[in-house]
C-alpha cells in the first residue's frame, strides 16, 4: 500500500512499516535501524494471543513535542472505547496539573514526572483499564521503569516519529522558533536529549503516515496481544 | 451490644454508635454532637439500594496520626476481595514516597496531597475499583473536594476518631511525645487543626470499639448502598 494512502476496511497493515529514507537517517542517524529491525523480526511472527478483553495495558505514546501523540491518543481512544475496553488518557501537559505542578524540565524533574504516571497508570491497569499515556517521555532509562512497574506484557511502547526539521516547519504552538531563539530552556530535541527508542513495539511516523494509518498499527499491535477483538471494525 | 465486646457473626451493628461520653466532649467539645445526629438522622433510615458490584467507589478514612486509618484498610481490604471486590489501598505515607515526595506539611501541600490522592482515587473509581484511602486529611475543604471529584454517591467519608489523650498514651511511634515537646512541627493535632467530619458517613472509634467492629459498621454502609452483597460474610 502506498505511503500516504488511507488503509481502507480491512486492509492488512500490520506489516507496513515507516520507509527509511534518506531524510530520515539524516535526522536520526543510525538510529532509524530500528525500522528495519522491527520490521523483520521474528516478534512480529509470534501468533496472535488468546483474547483477554479484562486485562488492562498502557499504550505509552513517546515521541518529541508537536510529533503527534495527543492527536493519535484522541483518536485510538474512542476506537478502544468502540471495541469494548474502558479508557483512560494520561495527557502529559494534563497531568502536570494534577499530579505535577511545581515540577520544572530537568532531567529529575522530567524522571519524576514520568515516574507518576507510570504509577497511575500501573493501578489502572491493574483494575482493568485500558490507559493511553501521551508524555515525550524522553529518557530510555524511564520508560524502560514503567515497563517494568507495570509489566511488559501490558506494556506497549509506540515510538511517535517525526523528524527535527517537519516539526520546526510546522510548529503549531511556536515553540520550536522559541527553544531555538534560547527564550524556552530545556526543550528536548532542541537543547534537551530526546532518547529514541531502540526497540518500540510500534512505530508510528505522522510525518510519513495519516493518524488513522497510525491508530491502526497500535490497534494491530493489541488485537496481536489479544487486548481487542480483531473482528471489530469502528472508524478506522 | 456492650461496647468493647466483639460482635459475633450474623450480629446486626448498623445502628450501633459510639457513645458520647464525658471525656469526648472534653477533648472535642460538641463536635461530638455529629455522633447522635448520625446515629438518629433520617439518613440511616434510606432504603438499601440496589446492587452496583460494578461501580467502584472510595472509603475515605480521615482522621489524627495513630487513630488506626491503615489498620482498618489493612483489615477492610480483604474483606472487600472476599466479597469479590477489586480493592486497591491508597496508603498517605506510600502515596507521599509515589507521587508527593518533597511535599512537606504546611496547608498548601497537604491540600495538593489530598488533591493528587483524590485525582488518583477518582481515576480507580471509573474503573470500578474498590479504593481505600488512608490519610490524615485535615481539612473539611480538601475533603469536600474530594468528595465532589470522586462523586458524592461513590464517597464514603469515614471519621477515624480517637481521643488525644489516648494517641498520646499509645504514641506507638513516639511522633505524639516529638511533637509535643516542639521536635516535629506542624503535626495535627498538637500544633496543626484537625477539622474533624461534621456529617461523616460513617463514624468509627477506635479507643470504643475492636478494629472488627469498626469494619463492620464500614461494610453496613457499603451493603447500604448496594456496593456489596449483604448475605456474604468473610471474616468479620
Amino acid at each position: 500500500m502506498p505511503v500516504g494512502k488511507s488503509p481502507a476496511r480491512g486492509d492488512t497493515i500490520v506489516a507496513e512499516c515507516p520507509q527509511t529514507t534518506g531524510s530520515d537517517l539524516d535526522t536520526f542517524g543510525s538510529r532509524s535501524g530500528y525500522v528495519l529491525r522491527e520490521a523483520f523480526s521474528p516478534l512480529n511472527q509470534r501468533p496472535r494471543k488468546e483474547l483477554q478483553l479484562n486485562q488492562g495495558f498502557t499504550v505509552w505514546l513517546t515521541g518529541l513535542s508537536g510529533a503527534g501523540k495527543s492527536t493519535i491518543a484522541e483518536l485510538l481512544g474512542p476506537e478502544l472505547t468502540a471495541r469494548g475496553r474502558k479508557v483512560e488518557v494520561l495527557d502529559g501537559d494534563e497531568v502536570r496539573t494534577h499530579l505535577s505542578k511545581g515540577l520544572g524540565f530537568s532531567r529529575e524533574d522530567r524522571d519524576i514526572n514520568i515516574g507518576r504516571i507510570s504509577f497511575v497508570a500501573s493501578l489502572l491497569v491493574k483494575h482493568g483499564a485500558s490507559v493511553i499515556t501521551a508524555a515525550i517521555s524522553p529518557y530510555a532509562q524511564a520508560r524502560a521503569e514503567a515497563r517494568q512497574r507495570i509489566g511488559s506484557d501490558q506494556f506497549v511502547e509506540v515510538y511517535v516519529r517525526c523528524s527535527l526539521n517537519e516539526l520546526t516547519r510546522r510548529d503549531v504552538k511556536g515553540l520550536y522558533a522559541k527553544a531555538i531563539s534560547g527564550e524556552i530552556k530545556h526543550f528536548t530535541g532542541v537543547s534537551d536529549p530526546y532518547e529514541a527508542p531502540e526497540s518500540p513495539d510500534v512505530v508510528v511516523d505522522s510525518e510519513l503516515e495519516t493518524v488513522e494509518q497510525s491508530v491502526a498499527k497500535i490497534l494491530a499491535e493489541l488485537e496481536k496481544r489479544g487486548y481487542v477483538r480483531a473482528d471489530v471494525k469502528a472508524g478506522v
